[in-house]
């Protein structure tokens, strides 16, 4: 039972794509999502298309995905009220006429680079055009499987702040990736409009094990970290290392090791998050063995790098539900996490007019 | 987070005739029950009469019922207070006088029809006379094995409306006695003061599985529900086949088959609800094998027609839980139900003298 | 379901010594406590001696014990940033300057009788002569073996109600400690600024069966229950039997058997605690085989007699956190509690300069 309290504006835009699943995973069957604290249900249709609606249905609430698919329209499993692509209702049971004012929502939702993407906000302003560059996970020249914590419990801007601040590799995945040199080496934050930039270049160390064995030469290299954001939660982050002289820093990085991390990371609720990664290489390609390995490094039953990463995350957000201490305190390694917050709220601000939640800033 | 709110007033009305347990379930033992809101404790006496006080001791609030029976009087199990069966303290410990303000509230406790019932408002108003007539749970031409779902997680009322409408059977329990019929047929409310009938006939049409095998009788079928409501929480549903053309309709129902589901809803807290429920049926009525065989067939690890009820029920409850979209919509279907929720409210607000709460609704 | 309520003071005292930890339990490692609602992190310096820290990083809020030690220092588990005993930060990552305002808490602390001592409340006033004097936990006269229930979910204060009326030993304890006797015989309050005393002779009875054992002699005892508390959260139990007639409540105790129970119960929440606990004895004092028994008699996998009290402390504290009514009525037997509540409440208020909570009393 809730009641009167101002409700507060939700820490995330809603004129925003989302990724709500990878594209293999709608099938022609109903599969939920809660996203920026609605509920939807996602199915594709007979024509291979995806549809996106509302998951509860408009007589009695029950999640139409409890419910069954029916050529290209959801029948509810509890009075048999169906429901069109476009979220119309076709179907009322025991009655000629149709209310016309029956109806879910139908979110606008497109596939592009392997996911499916749901736009929550005002569907008149999707813009397919809007989507994120995504481009590596389909393009022929990278390779890698990736993978999903749907459900990740906390706000999804703390997985923002870790992504933009690769200092914590250092503490939290010390002996693999993590490497004093990240620390001691200082950083630029550039931005624009739509992106922020993070590049970091540590040249003539010795490389961290993880990168040694992929360039699997040996001698000092230059490595580095320039990472990409893109409000609300889009990361990719170019990562690397080249042997140290090969000329990497001034643009050939053709003696080197390339990768990129890909994060598309998707409120569920203000204190949970679905969060979409993958690790895409241009180098060996072919090694399907390689793949696996790397997949299995990030997430293996606790003991990946991201499984690591979720032990801090979710630590970090008990701490702040029951810490009044707020706002945090920052340190100089927080700009690029501070400007990616700075264009999260421009962006909430823009389309409510109205100042931000700060639950977990 | 919590915040200032109006208490509202409960979606119930305690000036009303609760089932608590079924009389076997009452024996010489303390047995915890939460009806109303309100922690009870019941027993029966050594002269076989059933006796409910609050479960709460007057002097620290332990649950009595974690105390022990002695003759007739419950004895605390932390500091021994003992209370008789009317609720007044009849021994302190290490003192002679005993503060006459000590006492337990009582509750009127009936029995009748197989079921234990509790009054859990006004007791000068508690009229024995106005206990549900559940006859058919103890009349000889009446046989039937019910149970109860203890604790069932969603409002009472939501169990009303799913029995004051039967459409929902050709969804939820496609197969056994769901029916496209049920829903192609028109249905009749009527009302008096005290009751609310909802009436629908299926003439000439093939018989669901579960009726047919009832009826033991190949070709076209009557088939009859006739669902008697009686606020708060009473339905009787007069079910049955006949063969078409054998005067069902008109009266004469000696051809065909006849049951009643019986349903007493007992509000535990405002989102959940004891459901007591029996099918019972006037043929066959020798036929142990068959009595389990319905018992079953209604509850079963999930499987039975009232485990399908269940799962949908709770998952409506979340569903308001976390949908604010209030009130519901309604269908022509739901007259019977919105009748049944004009009653409750009108008894809420005779006795309250103020609006009623809108949890559920 | 929940009220406009003012936000209470807490109803704890915050300048007190509250036991933490036993002493063998704070080693070269992090052990994190929530004590007074504030998260703790204990660890024992490379000198041998104890820090308490605030558990929750300046800079992110992760809990420091989460990290790890190094040296006397602790390296936050998230970036890095390392703090030292008296919780100044002196290192962050990627950066020469320290904010000189960056640090956590540290808490006072200190070792004595066996447990380790935290001072919650403003670090100027934390007298260790003030710590309560528990010198029965390691003075060679007396023996025996406690233990701890972190995390019991009551308010602390319901434990001091319980240990400051030993007629629940009747009901609660029935067939080990309790009697009639304890019931049936009066008892004497006293109080000085410091300290109250709840005493209870019970002359010429039969001994219980734990006491007739350990007296191992027949014939009519005296017994006495002595009860010293210090608030907010100290009992300190002087229990016994003596042959009557011995000179036992005139000062000779040469012909009895004496043990003290022992009770450091701290405040984890609003409505949960850690209850450190030891009962000691001066008889048989080489007898390892009886100090295991007496152990096993206190706490055996809710079979003994403290595990009979948590489970109704527990199920009181539900019940207060269900039941409006509010606050307790009183008997007789309760005035060493409220003796107790009172002392308690003063602290608060000296400290507040405000009204107390009354959430659990």
């Amino acid at each position: 039972m809730t009641t009167a309290k101002p409700i507060p504006t939700s820490p995330w835009p809603m004129n925003a794509w989302y990724a709500a699943a990878w594209i293999h995973e709608i099938k022609r069957a109903l599969a939920p999502r809660k996203i920026c604290g609605k509920d939807v249900v996602l199915y594709r249709r007979s024509d291979g298309r995806v549809a996106a609606l509302e998951d509860a249905c408009w007589h009695r609430l029950l999640p139409l995905s409890m419910g069954r698919l029916e050529g290209d329209q959801v029948v509810c499993g509890y009075h048999g009220l169906v429901f069109d692509p476009a979220g119309r209702c076709t179907y009322m049971p025991a009655q000629e006429t149709i209310n016309p004012s029956a109806c879910v929502r139908a979110y606008p939702v497109e596939e592009k680079h392997r996911l499916v993407w749901v736009w929550m906000g005002e569907p008149a302003l999707a813009d397919p055009a809007k989507i994120p560059d995504f481009h590596w996970n389909d393009d022929p020249k990278w390779v890698g499987q990736g993978g999903t914590f749907y459900g990740l419990k906390c706000d999804y801007r703390l997985v923002v702040d870790n992504l933009m601040d690769l200092t914590h590799e250092t503490y939290v995945h010390a002996g693999s990736i993590g490497d004093d040199a990240i620390t001691r080496n200082p950083f630029d934050v550039t931005h624009t409009d739509r992106e922020i930039v993070v590049t970091r270049w540590m040249k003539n160390i010795d490389a961290p094990p993880f990168w040694r064995r992929q360039l699997g030469k040996p001698g000092p290299v230059d490595r580095w970290q320039i990472i990409h954001f893109q409000a609300p939660g889009i990361v990719a982050g170019d990562v690397g290392v080249a042997p140290h002289g090969s000329g990497a820093p001034e643009g050939d990085r053709s003696q080197g090791v390339n990768g990129f991390f890909l994060a598309a990371i998707t409120p569920e609720t203000a204190t949970s998050c679905h969060y979409f990664w993958n690790f895409v290489r241009s180098f060996r390609t072919d090694d399907q063995s390689l793949t696996t390995e790397l997949n299995v490094a990030h997430v293996n039953n606790g003991r990946g790098v991201y499984d690591q990463d979720v032990e801090v995350l979710e630590a970090q957000q008990r701490a702040i539900d029951n810490n009044p201490r707020q706002p945090f305190y920052n340190l100089n390694i927080d700009a690029g996490a501070l400007w990616a917050r700075r264009m999260i709220d421009h962006m909430i601000a823009e389309e409510t007019g109205g100042p931000v939640a700060k639950a977990a800033e």
